[in-house]
């Protein structure tokens, strides 16, 4: 009988509700605060930009909140997503370490975005939105979104930033084959984005200036609502489903990790893994270590300062509690377009605050590494946003063979490479540089 | 409960055996000549480019022929593959048909041809070979040999057709992630090569050229043999995963199908999705129509003739008694470069003179009509290849709408587009055209 490495279950074991880790906190979540008055924000500010259902789940406290049918109709497309057992990754490494992965690559956009693009087309739909506006670093978040609004007869607009637009083409014409419209952020749509382009006519944007010109999209179109791909807490919330699944497939495999690893940039996958472990930890005294890893380009958590600041460039939206670089800084063009933020979500900055998580970056050359390691001893070619927790793994593993200790290690391998392919190219020929001196380009 | 579309198997339901057509065919395949004598070749002559491992197989009539465990081991990193049935694209439709798919996309290549390129790769090896040479259509073989090679430490020498090298250029770095090295067919690296490119500088390649490279590339390399991603009866057999697992999945959504349609280039997605139903078809009798779908630009079971051709160009394989358009045809420039091939697996081809399966062919823009549409409905972005499956499956769906009949029918997904998706610009920008005028192409 072959060695079991793949952990699968049913349709039926899709969760039934999300978790929702605002109700576990040990100590309240500082809430947003209004831009110009600096006191927290009411629901009714949120409406202006998010359909009220979804404003009423971002201020839940309850613990677990039902997933709509219709949602987890469109989930069974591809979850629940396998769990598997790196076991020639292992062996390259000679390491005593088990390594295990979450793989959400199989979903029809290729990463774990659709999980809350899903729900929140679903949303808005329900509430009568006709049109989604939204910003997209590499386009993962975008394409999931463009994907998400076709099944639910939304239109779909999505801000790009400018050097993944250049960079990642496929992402664009993933968006397009699915009927979205694709603007490369700073654009000439938005007065912000014309302003942007005026002062610096080559800026290669960020997100932080994507999501102003989503969000002044959004209050200028009648029937448009705002949807936002990571940091906040309904964003974490529609991610659960990846640790609840994760949790009874290492039961399957009958082992506990020792240290659940996932990348971080807004926050998204590595809530999406990470709370459901978190929530044991806090109820069930578990041990076990959570490890956040950033790129040392834009590393917000392990250089960040933790502080209300913008959500975005332009000063529009609430102040948020996060772990910050400051809301003017313009990441570096590292490959990982999808780690290129400036802030943290503030339920993940919380539990860094709270001594729950461990936060470590890397610099973009050790990730590649890693990566092609990766994609030439278990084959599949993972994404630059996880190939940060495959890089970090690699080190527990290696840790684990110094140290002449076993250890159970599982990240999340949160989305495939396929349309990364040219940043291989750069690697592979050599001409990938570290661009981690990233605060020489920082604004403020 | 949410509506089952989805059915998944454990790992320990991964195939044990391959199934064999050649022992339940009701008159024998009429074997390979050798291309001078016209005489059958004898299994010591194949040995000069396969090893005499895959002979044996190629020419087995055992029933069923075990997998060995290293290569179940490495299937489990994607198989058992799901099959879903497709709800949005029926209510799309309008129709009271039932439409499944096996989904064969989620292998780390894309696509189902890792499902041969591991066993050829493990046999291989275990005969001792250290480099492999193949030729690529659209790159889906090419990239899955190089990913087989990678993990059973094998050189892997791809010719890839020149018109998808220039219009895949994601694919070929693919291959060159998984370590592979990547000529343009027609290549200056062989004789054969050399000679096209002196006729013709332009010439755009085809699957005939670049076979004739990699089997002179292979006997003029010591410890070098060849391997081939299609056509031939070993790497039908290795397919025939697909069509088991689709059964019992069939069976786990209680229904039977009333036809079963895959593409055709080779054969070898069809032969995989078929063959187990055709054996329940020879044994059991049961009525299940069984269509392969071509492209029109290069229709060999619906336009070409039923007689001895050889595999390549260069007149350099044994002659096969195929339905053929003639060695020396050279395909329209279609986006389905895995079904640009003159011939048809001999085993494909027996089956439809013996009128047990159906053929039918279909227009490059019709077939991205369907394409599109289902990756509207259905979320998943098709390769072009198994497009041709989703339009005849759709016109399935249609015609029983008009009939008011329901039916059940199953189409083997056997590829993303993901890497594809310069083909759907061209399409959605209204720049595609037929080119199904093929044989004024034809050079024989």
């Amino acid at each position: 009988m072959s060695q079991r490495i793949r952990f699968t279950l049913p349709q039926a074991e899709i969760p039934a509700a999300w978790y929702n880790l605002l109700a576990d906190l040990p100590e309240p979540l500082p809430p947003p605060l209004h831009p110009a008055t600096r006191q927290p924000v009411t629901p009714d500010m949120l409406t202006a930009i998010f359909p009220e259902n979804l404003v009423q789940q971002e201020i839940s406290s309850e613990r677990w909140i039902e997933i709509p049918e219709p949602v987890r109709e469109i989930y069974a497309l591809w979850r629940p997503t396998p769990l598997l057992r790196a076991v020639r990754l292992e062996k390259a490494l000679q390491t005593p370490a088990h390594i295990y992965y979450k793989y959400e690559g199989v979903s029809p956009a290729g990463s774990h975005k659709p999980n809350t693009a899903v729900a929140q087309a679903f949303y808005n739909r329900q509430a009568g939105t006709r049109r989604l506006a939204t910003e997209t670093g590499a386009g993962q978040w975008g394409s999931s979104l463009a994907f998400a609004c076709r099944l639910f007869g939304l239109e779909c607009v999505v801000y790009m930033v400018k050097v993944s637009f250049q960079q990642k083409p496929y992402r664009k014409l993933l968006m397009q084959t699915w009927g979205a419209t694709v603007h490369a952020s700073p654009s000439d749509q938005t007065e912000y984005g014309r302003r942007v382009l005026r002062e610096d006519p080559n800026c290669p944007g960020s997100l932080g200036i994507a999501i102003s010109e989503a969000i002044e999209d959004t209050v200028k179109h009648p029937g448009t609502k705002y949807s936002l791909g990571s940091v906040l807490n309904h964003v974490c919330l529609h991610q659960t489903v990846i640790g609840q699944e994760a949790l009874k497939q290492m039961e399957m495999a009958g082992e506990e990790p020792d240290v659940v690893i996932a990348c971080v940039g807004g926050g998204s996958n590595f809530a999406g893994l990470a709370f459901p472990f978190v929530h044991r930890k806090l109820t069930e005294k578990k041990q076990t270590r959570i490890v956040a890893v950033e790129p040392t380009a834009c590393a917000s958590l392990t250089k960040g300062e933790l502080r209300y600041d913008f959500g975005d460039t332009a000063e529009m939206t609430p102040l948020l509690m996060m772990y910050t670089l400051g809301h003017k800084f313009i990441p570096p063009k590292i490959h990982a377009g999808g780690l290129r933020y400036h802030g943290m979500a503030p339920l993940v900055s919380h539990l860094k605050k709270l001594n729950l998580i461990e936060a470590v970056a890397y610099p973009q050359t050790r990730v590649f590494e890693a990566a092609v390691l990766f994609a030439r001893t278990e084959g599949i070619v993972p994404a630059p946003e996880p190939s940060h927790a495959i890089a970090a793994a690699v080190d527990e593993a290696i840790r684990a063979r110094e140290e002449g200790k076993p250890r159970v290690i599982l990240f999340n391998l949160c989305g495939h490479g396929l349309l990364d392919l040219s940043a291989y190219d750069q690697y592979l020929s050599g001409q990938m540089k570290d661009t981690d001196n990233g605060n020489s380009q920082t604004e403020s």
